[in-house]
Parts: C-alpha cells; structure tokens; sequence
C-alpha cells in the first residue's frame, strides 16, 4: 500500500484467542474499488499469500483480529463489515461493545431491516445508512451520520469508517477503548540502504501504538474521546469532537495498563510498562512483605515484579521458566496429563529460590485457579514461603464494554473462598493493590507528563472506567 | 429430521462447477432454534461430519447448493440468507435471478438499508423485512409480504422461506424455474426389515425432483407457477396463485428439458430422459442421415442419440469413453497437456466405428470449442465420416433468468463461423434441432399425458421460455 | 518433460478407492538428479502445484498409484520406492503382488537387511541390492540383478526400475499384470497449431493404454511376459526374455478384462470394450432370455449389454440413471440415509421399462449386495420381471497376484444363499456366463487378430489366469 | 500408558523451527503390536487427536522431534524409524550425527542393503540389523549389537532403541548430546485429589530434563558417556559402559549451556540455568562497562544479564518488548515489510533507557545481523550508548556432530568485519567471554556440586567439546 493504513486490533492478552481476522481495502480512486479478507484464526493462519496479493492495488484500507467476546465465533461474524449503500461501499470495524445495543437492534428492525449477524459492527453499519434519508443525488454527509450514531450510543467503541478514499478514525465521547495515529516513516530515513519505489508514506491508525514500529511508523498522536477523525492522502484533520453528557469525566478502560495492553504501547502519553511498573512500586509500598527475593508470573507481571524489587530493595530473581510450546490447543490424551494442568507451562529455576522467602508478583487473579498449582510447585521445589502481591485489585463486577470477564459468580472475589483466599490457593500471604493506589499509579503518570501541543487540553480531563473493580459503569445500564 | 425438510438445488450440469452449499435448519418450537452450515465447494466437502450432527434437532430446514452465475465465488454469497426480524428470524434460499434486481437493490437502498452481499438472496429477505411496517405486538403476514414480493418482481426465481414452524415454497407468476414436492415413505414401507426409531415422515421441496428418490421420498406434484405453498406438520396447503399479467402464458425454461435437469426428473408430468430421447427422434425426422452408426457424446447426449437411433433405424453404438478421473481441478504442468485438452476426457473405441460413417449426438453447442476436438479424435481414430446432430437449435441470446450463458459474442451461432460451422469445427455435416421441434417435442409430451386431478387445470396454459433461441423474453427487460 | 516418462498405473474400477501416488523423475544426467514426490489420495489432490514444478527438470520418471490391497494405508508404503545403492539410486514401482513374498522377506532379513515397510516394492529393491555383491569401482549390472529377481519370483509384477538416464520396464515370466509402451507423438503432429518448445518426443509405459491417449502418445506395444525392456534416449531396445517352466502357459489376468481394465485399453491386440461385448453377446447364447428390453448397471457393464441386445435383437435401453454425486464419502448422518443405500445411487428412468419384462446385464456379482436393491427399485417403478445377466462366471476363490478380492467365506458364489441366489436378491432370474464362454470371448479375438510383426511370436503360447474363477492358480502357492 | 514412556527431544531453540515429529509404542506384550504416528511440524499439529487415541495401548514407546540440521524435511527422513528384522521389529530414534555416517553408508551399501533415506537413523537400524548373522532360532544380542555399534562410530549420538518390552538408552563414549533418565510419580503423590485408575509409575528418558516436570515426573539420573541403559518393567538397570579411547576425555556439548537448552534442564548435576548467569558474572568480571543500566535480549540471554547486573552492581532493566506474534512464517506482503525486519519482533521500552548508557547482553552472535537493528532501534530511541557483551566466546568453526552452525564463511568472527565488530553492527563496543572464562564458568559449578552417589565417580572425568569456539574436534574427523 502507498497511502493509509489503519489496524483496528482486538487484545493480544495471553489467555484470549484470536478466532478471526479481517481486511479491507479501497483504491480509494473513482469509483473506487474493495477488497476484502476474512478468514478464522490467527493472522497468519487466517490469510493466504496468495490472497494478500489482491490488496495490493488498495491506498487506504481497514483490518481487524477478532477475540471472541459476544457473538457466537463464525466468518460472518468477521469484520470489518462492508455494506453497499446508494451512494456506494462502506466498510466499519469496531472495538468495544455498544452498552445499548439491545435497544438499537430494534430500532433497525422497526425499521423494516433484517440483521444478518449478531456483531455490533453490522448494527453500526445499517445504523450509519438509515438515516436521515438517503437522497440519490448528493453524497451523503457521512460525518453527520457518524455524529448521530455517537449521539445514540455513548460508548463503548472505537471506530474505522472507510468510503471511497477517506478513512474517518472516531473514539466513543467516554473514550473507553483507545485509538492511537501513527505516521509511516518512509524506509529510507530508517535504513541507509535506499527503499526504492516500494516506499511509502502515511498515516496509521490502530488500538494499540505499539504495532506502529513493526511497519515502520511513528507514534503521532491519540484521537480523543468523542473525537472524529478524518485520515485521506491530504493528511489527518480533526473534524469534530461530540462532548459527553455534562459533569460525566472520559472513561478510558483501566485495565489497558493493568493488562489487556502490550506494554511497550502508549496510552495518554505513557508507556504501559511504566505504569505497570509504578503499580509494582505502589504495590510495595501498600503491601511491604518480610521475604529474601522478588519474582514474576512470567511474562505479564515483569515490570510490577521489577518495580516492587526496586521500592522495596529485595533482590530480583527468576523462579519461573516458560514452556512456550505448551498450548491451549494441545492434545492431552489422558487424564493424567490433563492432571498437571499448569505445571506443564512452566519450569522451576529451582537454584534461584531454595530454602528461600518469595514474594510472587501476579498482575491480575481472576479465578484464581491458575496461581494455585503455581505456588504448589514453588513449594516442592523448595520455597520456605510464598506471599503472593497482586498488581492489581480485585475484580468483582462483570464489563459490558467488550472485555469478557467471568460471571459475577466464577470471579474469586466474590466467592467464601475468598475470605481465606491465602489458605485456598496455598499462599502464604496474599495482597492486592488498592483501587486509589492503582488508579494514582496511571493518574499520576499522566499529570507528570505535561500536555501534549498538538491536542487541545483546555477542557481535557482525567478519568478512568474502573467498573469491574468499583461496579461505577461510566453509563447507566438500561437492560 | 423427523419432519419437513426442503432443498433447493442448483443444478448439476456436467460444465458447472458446484460451488458452495448451505444449510439452515429449524427447531420449528416455540421459539426455534436456527441452526446454520456454509460451506464451498461440493456438498461432501462443504460440510464435516461433526457439523451435520449439529443440526439433528432441527424438524423442518432448508438447504441450497450454488453454481457460479453472477456474483463473487464468496461463502458471504452463500445460500440461505438468514436475517433476525422484528419478529425473529427468516432464511430464504432461491434459485433464479430477478429480472428486477438492480432496480430493487435502490428501493430497498433508498430506505436506508445497507446490502451486504451481491446476492438476490439477501435483497429478497431485506424486502421481505422492508414493507409494510413491523409493528411490535403482531406477528408480520408473510404471505402478504411474499405477494408482495411478487408483484414488485415477475421473474425469476423459486423461493424457499423457514419462518418458526413453516416452510413457504413458492414459484414465480412465469413458472420459470421448477420447483416440485415429495412426500417421505416411511422406510419402513420401503424396506421389509423394520426402521424403528428413526423412521420419518414428512414432506420434502426441490428444484429437481430426482432427488426425491436419493432420500427416500415420492414425487408428489409440482408447484405451479405463481403458487405459495405451505408446509408445516399439518402438511401441504395452496394458500395463493399470485397470477401474470392478463396474456402472458407461464414461461418454464425449456433448457431446463435439455441441459440442466437430470434424466430422471419429472417436470409437467413428464421425465426429462423421454422428452430427451423425443428430441432425438424428432431429430432424426428433421435431419435425416446417410451413416452407419449412431453415437452419444456421452453422458448427457445419450437418450436424444437413443431416440435418434430407434427413429432412422440405424444400429446405436458407443465411440467414446468418458475418463472419470480427469477433473476440471486437475493441475496441467505444461503446455503440451494444456494444448491437449478435451482429448484427456475421452478414450476412443475405435473398433466401433473404424471405416463407419458415423452421426453424432450432442446436446447442445455453445461455444463450438469442445465438439472440434472429438471429431478430431474420431477422424484419427479411423472415422470416415462425423456428422453432427445437435437435439436443440443454436443458442443466440444471453440469459438474464439465472442461466449462466456466454455473452452473444462468444455464442459461436453469432459468430461468423456459423456461416461454415461443419467446416470450422471439422465435421463431415452440422444440423440442429428446430425450435418448433424443440417445443413440440417438450410440449407433445405434456398434452398426451392427461391431467393430474390434484392441479386445477381449468386455467392451466402451456408455455415455456425460449429466450436464449429466440430473443423471445417472458417480460420486457429494464436496464 | 522432454524424454521418456512412464506410468504404472494401478486399476480405476469403480469400487476401488485409489489412496497413494507417487512419482520419481531423474534428470538423467551424470549424476543423475532425483526427484521423488508423494501424497495421499487421488493424483489430483495427491499432489501441489508447486511441488509438480519440481519434476520440470526430470527427463525420465516414473509414477505410481496405489490402491488399497494389502498393506496398510500409510505414506510410507506409497511407491516407488527409491533406495541409494553403492552405485548411486535406483527407483522401483511395481503393480501385483509376489506370490512367495514371504520366503523372500525372510531371506533378505537373514541377510541383515531390516525392512521398513511391509510393501513389495521396497522387498523387490533389495533384493536388486543384494546379490550379487557390489563391488565399489565398476557398475553393477542391472539387468543381471532383474533376470535373477525373476528366477526368485516367478509372478506376479509389473515392474519399472530407474537407474540414472535408463528405464527397465519388466514383466512377470508369467505376464499375469498388463504392460505397454507407448510413443509420444510430438505435438505439432497432434494439432496443426505450433508447439514451440514445449514439443515433446519420447517413450512411455503404463499398465494400460488407455492412459497413452491422454497424454497425446500412441499405443505401440506390449511388454511381452518375461521380457525385460530397455528404455533410454536411445528408444526401446528388447533386452532379455526370461521364460516361464517349461509347458507352462502365459497367465495373464481375465479379470482385466472383465472389470478391472478401462473399457478403451488394449491387451493382447484386442481392445477391452470389444472383449466385453462378446461376453454379452456369449452370453446371450449361453443364456436367453423371454423378455421386452436389455439393460446395463452402469457404466461398466453397458459393452455387455449392448452385446447383449444385439445378439439376442431384443431392444436396448437405459434403466438407470447415475448419480454422479453420491460418493463413498459422503457422510450419512442418519439412519435413514444409511439405510436408503444403494438407491441413492441410481435414479430410475420409469418410462423405459414401466410394464415391461427387463433383461439386466452386471459385469460380475462379487458379494451380492449391490444388485439385491437396483432390482427392488426396478421392480417398484414397474417393471414386471427383472432377468440378471452376469457377463463373467461367479467368483469363487480368492487372488493372490495384486487383486482384492473378498475372503471365500464373503463371495456370494460360496454361500449357501447361491443355491437361490435369484431367490435371494429377489431377481426373477439369475444366470452367469460360463469359463468356457468367457475363455473363448477372451481368446477368439486374439487368434482373429492375426500377429503384430513387431512382436516375436514363434513361441507366443495364449493363455489366462482364471484362478478366482477356478482355483487353478498359475503356479503352485507355498504357505 | 502405563508403564515406559521415552522421549528423545531435538532443541528448542527459538531460531530453530521443529520440523516433524514421531512415535513409535510398543504393547510390550508377545507378540508385541507396535504403533508408529509421524507428521510434519510441531508435535500439536503433527498428531491428531484420533491419531494420539490409537497409542493408548503402549505400554512402552519413544518419541522424537526433528530440526532441519541435515537431510531434506521429509516425512521420510521423520524418526523413530521402525524396520522389520528376522527376530521381530526394532525402532531407533538418536539425537547426533555420526561423524563417520560417510564410510558406515558404504559399508551397509557394500554388503547389499540399499538405504531409503540420507538419515542416520535408517543407517543406525541397519547396522544393527547386519551383524552379526541373525540366526533363526535365537534371539539376537541386542546389547552386543548395540556396543558393536558403538565401536564402529564413536560420536555424536544419544539412542533410543525399542525392543519388544525393553527401551535401550544408549549415549554415545564422549557424551556428546545429553540424555536422562526420569521417574514418573504417581499422580496421587502430585495431587492431594485421587488419581484412580488412570495413575501411572514408570521410567522416562529424555534429552532434556526439564520436559519431566511436564508430565510430572522427578528428574533421576543421567546416562553416563558410553553407558548401555536397560528399561524395561523391572526397572532402569545399567548394562554396559563402552570406553573411549585411552586419554580421551569425555566431550559434552558445550554450546547445550550456552544456547540450545532449556533454562530449566539439569545437565551435570547443575541447572542450566545458573551456569548462564555464572557465565554473565565471568563476563562482569572479565569485560567490565562504564555505563548506567544492563539489559538483555530476551528471552534466551536473561539469565547472563541477571548474573552480569548482580556482579558488577548495575541495575538491571528491561528494554525490549518480545511481540510473540511476530513468527517465521508469516507472510511479508511488500518489501516495505521485508526490510523493518528485526524491528517487527521487539518494541522499544523507552522510558527504561532514553538518554542512558546500555549494557545489552546476548547469549551469542553467530551471524550478527540480529543484533545490528536492534542496536539501531536502542539508539534511536534515545540510548546514548549500546555496549554489547556477549556471555560466550565467537564461534569460528563448523560443528560436524549434529549441530546447525552456519559455514565458516557465514559465521561474522572469521569475516573481515570482525576486525571492527563494533562499527559493524552499530555498538559502542563489543566483548565477548574468553574460552576458559566459559568453560570455568561451566565446569566450576560441577566440581562444587559434589557427587551424586548414583554414579560411580571412580573414573569419571570431566571434559567438553568445544570444537565451534577452539577447533579441536572430540576426535579426528575422517572425509
């Protein structure tokens, strides 16, 4: 591609698969042309090469990775969704889960439309052509439209529209899921050795920044929530920017920093990995433990594990040595397998923690039951004492903006378990990080940074959704 | 299944390529469970074994095998479409393209819908949504709705629709794609050894009804032009005869007699294999031959060489050999196989016919390029003359009903080889079937078979589609 | 390719599921390049495009495909086998089965060789390796090491050996499995239209000609039994005859003709189709019939029927319709379907037989329940006597020369169920063609032929296997 | 299974791609019935899961797990390779290369066996398979085979040979490639929860020590060099150790501690582990940095870094972020991707490094043009300095005993770019760890270990190979 590229990603985090993946480009000429990609699976797996040749005549294009959230794991559920309108193609993804989707559907269907899929995206899509009429004549004001479906629905989404030879990048007015622009570095300024006509300028867009140094971008800028941003080969122009409801602060996903994100991404001008490492030093501080070295649950937990050795002064070790090529995918055909569970995964670096005091740095505990066979083994092999400090509170409340956490029932915190949750897993101390700590930890980083001059920070405020920690929904549920 | 169960089949023409399937069932309670398969390619491969086994609950289903027609070779594209309404959902599968589409596509566009693939399958269902308005409370009339359809759009199609409990099939005003019903034998009745628990009975919807006998079912009886059928456990019942305009006779296309259908299908009372083997003997009459042998290129020319044999009395014998194992799929590494072409497909029985003058039957020639080869091969092979007789007239004029014919360009009875066709294509002599023998030879066949009592025949015409032979449209075509 | 090529082709009757194929080229150069391919499946899916690009360099090969007889169903088994020698590699592919395998694997294990296979290719390649001793500087003289193979086995193979730029194609003293050459006709003697480069002279083999047309080669000769035949650049040279015990005759395999062989291959000079026709019209002599029309099961036993038809004059039509969908792998998910069996086969074509009394012809009845339901549907559509017809005698023993027949206990023919056999699948009358019959149908038609000036035939003797039919087997088997 | 389970692991190196895999189980039983699976890539999609139910009645059985070092990647060339002898069937899997694999191949070649493969497994069977002559009547001397083996190739191999009810562990006179022996626990000693009948005791071998813990068994002992290991169900029972010749001491792979095993592995008595990080503090010691953090490239150099930060008082940070889903086999559409390269592996964690001196530790550097970008991107994100210290010596020659080193020319410490390695790939400067700082780092933690009483220490010796850093090979290779 010579132009645009945007990349809508879905979360990488250890325990989620990716089920699907998708593409779709335009050559943004008149008329322009689409293309479009979807198959199941990982990325590399989804596509054939064969396929990924077609796109090379798209200028502008939209893909997205799928984790199965809602909607039941089909290819039609696939996005990004491509509908033909009067006025000709458009394609939407999305991230996030509309809180009001419900209600939604039956608009559309009042309406008179049929809905072919359960996805959000293909709501969004017949949502964007409904109304107002469509007119033959004129090209229809898609910022309008976009503006309306904001008004409808406040959140939880971050958005890619692609007509013809524009791509329009839009984050709900809570800014719930992050969306971050990078620009295409042409390849010569980073290699010495010329690039040639494969060369290329532009702009990129996805949910998390870190992707933008593996294409060779640089981070440029977040759009902001409620923000309406229009990307085409005249470069990026904020159009718009749909306020909340007043008095209602932004609501970006506290556990982005805790641990959906990579962490080398940026989200409010900090770096996830500094802020997971403040978190470790809170952590410390919070929950000071009387053992001989510090460790991680490899590989999440590494910068709290870092920061809590570094507050608290107790040397940093390895206890840990991951299996990579244990997966969830593995064939165990015997129960005997199925019995060792997560021992499998991991190796114990036995001569790092002997006959010694270890406190174990987790990032987040959910049900609790991976933790427990991870201790067990700690234990046989020769730990006198493993306290257990989480980066982290404990999760209570379930998401409904497109995070999937267990019911309120399998959470660990809201079972008796948890009134001994030490004894139940086997610990020999546990603690969690306090809601304020955490969300000082990524507030504090954020204050410290000073303001960025390409965004307008008069009216910018700091918030942050901590539903699943606190139940305060940025919104109030209908249901 | 232990209750209706309907299949809506392309056709299986020996030069098309089967292309995709899908399956839609329902679990016909209250509310249904819709069950949906997709796949591409043939039917056995589309679908795994652990996928049929998902849709064992289902009591009443639909299911629609795809030929490349119009529209991308894409499993988005694939049959039925399934749409959530207002009032829960509805799959639809057709066969037949609408004469109307493009027109149709901007009416339901103008309202605000968005159409997410090229197919007319889902324009019908987003129709079927559209109008009148849903109301909340009510259950929608989709009888009206299916009526009303049909007033917007004359031609072509046969329509299955799954609604809860109920299977709607329905044939166009024109008749022009066929549609018929079987009624499941127990198999107990088919078989002696008793059939227990998974005994069936039930009633069963096809374009073709050769199928009927693959599951065990009987031809029960045709739909007839412009009828809407429904099925559900209380059987059969007409419940409309939406009519053509004043005038207009039905218009069934006669190719289906001879090309597409399979031999052992009865449409109009009457099996295509006779009416085949009537073209023959007409062809015999009208293009008499002084020759030795008369010979099929095998298989679908065999009942009109048949017919011709008995009719001019001349000894039928075979001079070709069909390689089963060369598929379309198989890949060619070089030019000397690819130049080889039609000669991999067929083996020469020379001893049937070196130093014989010999007729040829063929039963239709479109392109001219498949025919030139085997006389060539049969010249070869000790043939001291090739006479070619076709069982129906030249193709002149495109399709628009669903028939993927070569544009008038490639149709070599446009071409200015026509004027010699024996010489360009090698032949000792080339006649055609005429178009009155063609018709009198489909229509001769209805007349003296009498009257199936359970049709109203009091306003019962004879009429079929000769469009591709004779430029002669069943309605005036918009562009 | 650009030399010779050569095919060994396993059978293609229809109930035989071909599992493997392999193909091995050589460059021919000095030293020679090898390249060997290999997949499950038919050839078609057997094998990637890209890896048949591979064989481009090859300007000799050989190719193989298996079906399942003995030996299990693995990759490994798959043929040809190619081993590295002393004096660099060999690749062998053979089509039958060594009647004394056993003793013969147990010799060469004394010897200290391990076989990694229980395929006979792979004992036939080290039995070429083994004796005499290689010694390290000349070359070992192959052909030597093939007369001495052949003095160890007396039966049953074809074989083809590579060995740097030379072919052996060899068979059997008692030429119990088909073996022919064929010669590439250059392309622009095929189609007057230019070849340019890819223009190909050169040599071919194949266990039956019918494959020479394909590939745009004309049938030359036979491999006569015993003959070892050199292929190179050089043409086809005869190199050695090994004779058979004296007083023996040949023991080529009847069942070639009766229903293995593609009804176009020539054996003997005759070709198969003609073969067939004469069983039909043998035995319509042997066994008339007072009935209104002759009929085949298709495809294989049409020949039969025809000769049928044409011997006793009564008229010849088609009964039957085949469905060419209905695959072994199509998945039955239900009872019913299972139950349906054989019917899903085969359509009916009613009006060719409705009231009439039905002579129908089968090639051969094996285990019996494949007939038992096409007469049951023929009876039920109408027909008021169905009459078997069988065109070969019944099978009575089991093969032990490369053909999959069932156990004794299994054929119908040894069952108590045989002393009613039309009884027992419900026929109004079953009768067989006699071994005398089929023996002089067979052999009345290479007397007649007159002689090949090419082929040595001072000491030709006619002779075939009929053991299945007899339990005479060509030599003495030892346990 | 319960009873043996033996599992001979190739490496895992991260840049080495696991090609096929293989399992042989035998029942044990007499006849024994042995079960082969083989399949191409990694071992969870190299089996199915209907394939893996089929081993359920092994009671003994062996594994392998392939790299491309030699050989082409064919399912061939897949180990265990399993041939019939007079006495029954034997299967071999090895980890190596025997150095005189040459001269054995025309040794079997000379005696009449013809080789299938280029593997030395295939080769090692038939050496075992050959002498001295099997007798009839008896059963061979496996063991004597075995160490008759042992003195026609004295390196590089460890051995597993499957025997009806016995494995022989088998690890070639200099040691080599390691091999150790585990002990299955009972799962109900694992796990306080009851294990019923699927419960397992038994004996595992494997190359590496730490898959034991995956599937929960104890590490036990090691196969000493030369050592002859019977396991069958009475138990591990050493046979025979074979010397090497007068002087020789034993020649342990050296470059298992460096780069190819796991972490987690007990090579010596000593967890890998720790002689890594024993290796980052001899560096600290040897090649000391002025500079204000130590890092490293993960995951594989972690360990040294851990040990050069603690020896030289630096504090150790993260400053590179793996992305895992960055594979080898993905897809690079455009040049543009092709050329970041490295850069799409890791993301930079700036805020740990911007405007600070780097010490970045990697395991080795064989070609360099790994380290060169991510130099690059250290630098451009704000590193005011990257010195490079590499916790092993260069490698200048080729290894011939079963490891893939580039060629002599490839590798970067015999190119004229050596000469200034720093400028070269962009470091502040460039040190590697001396030979004997390497091997005192390995050998220093054995000596302290003490003795494990299981192994007669009487004669044993310490030694490694360090042939790919000093030249001198284990023994005098042959051409």
């Amino acid at each position: 591609m010579t132009g645009l590229s945007c990349v809508l990603r879905g979360r990488a985090g250890e325990e989620m698969g990716q089920e699907s993946a998708g593409i779709v480009t335009s050559t943004g000429t008149n008329p322009p042309i689409y293309t479009t990609l979807k198959g199941m699976g990982l990325v590399n797996t989804a596509f054939k090469a064969e396929d990924l040749l077609k796109l090379r005549n798209g200028n502008l294009g939209i893909g997205h990775t799928r984790y199965s959230t809602t909607g039941i794991s089909e290819l039609q559920n696939c996005q990004p969704f491509v509908v033909d309108t009067l006025h000709g193609k458009i394609a939407v993804a999305h991230n996030g889960e509309l809180v009001n989707a419900s209600a939604l559907r039956k608009k559309v269907m009042r309406h008179g439309v049929g809905l072919s899929t359960s996805s959000d995206s293909e709501l969004i899509t017949q949502l964007l052509a409904l109304t107002p009429p469509m007119e033959e004549l004129d090209t229809p004001d898609w910022v309008a439209r976009i503006k309306n479906l904001m008004t409808e629905t406040p959140t939880s989404y971050s958005l890619l529209v692609v007509y013809k030879d524009v791509i329009y990048a839009v984050r709900d007015p809570y800014g719930n899921r992050p969306l971050s622009i990078g620009r295409l570095v042409p390849i010569s300024k980073l290699h010495s050795s010329g690039a040639g006509e494969a060369d290329t300028e532009g702009w990129v867009v996805s949910s998390e920044s870190c992707s933008f140094q593996s294409i060779g971008a640089k981070y440029y800028r977040e759009v902001q929530p409620g923000e309406i941003v229009q990307i085409s080969k005249n470069g990026v122009k904020s159009l718009s920017v749909v306020p909340r409801p007043e008095g209602d602060p932004p609501a970006f996903c506290i556990f982005e920093y805790v641990y959906f994100a990579r962490p080398d991404s940026i989200f409010e001008g900090q770096m996830v990995y500094t802020v997971r490492q403040r978190c470790g030093r809170q952590l410390a501080i919070e929950a000071p433990t009387d053992a001989d070295v510090v460790s991680t649950v490899p590989e999440s937990a590494t910068p709290a594990a870092l920061g809590y050795a570094q507050q608290s002064g107790l040397p940093y070790v390895e206890v840990l040595c991951k299996n990579r090529y244990v997966g969830r995918t593995f064939i165990q055909p015997n129960t005997r397998l199925r019995q060792l569970g997560v021992a499998k995964k991991f190796g114990a670096l036995t001569d790092n923690f002997a006959g010694k005091r270890v406190v174990l740095i987790d990032d987040s505990i959910v049900r609790g039951n991976t933790i427990s066979p991870i201790i067990k083994l700690l234990k046989e092999a020769g730990a006198t004492e493993v306290h257990i400090r989480v980066a982290s509170p404990p999760i209570r409340f379930p998401c409904y903006m497109g995070i999937n956490i267990p019911t309120k029932e399998e959470l660990i915190a809201n079972r008796p378990e948890f009134e001994d949750i030490a004894g139940y897993i086997g610990a020999t101390s546990v603690r969690y990080l306090s809601v304020e700590g955490l969300v000082s930890a990524v507030q504090g980083g954020i204050e410290s940074r000073g303001k960025d001059e390409r965004i307008s920070t008069k009216t910018a405020r700091i918030g942050h959704c901590t539903a699943c920690l606190t139940g305060k929904y940025p919104v109030e549920l209908e249901w």
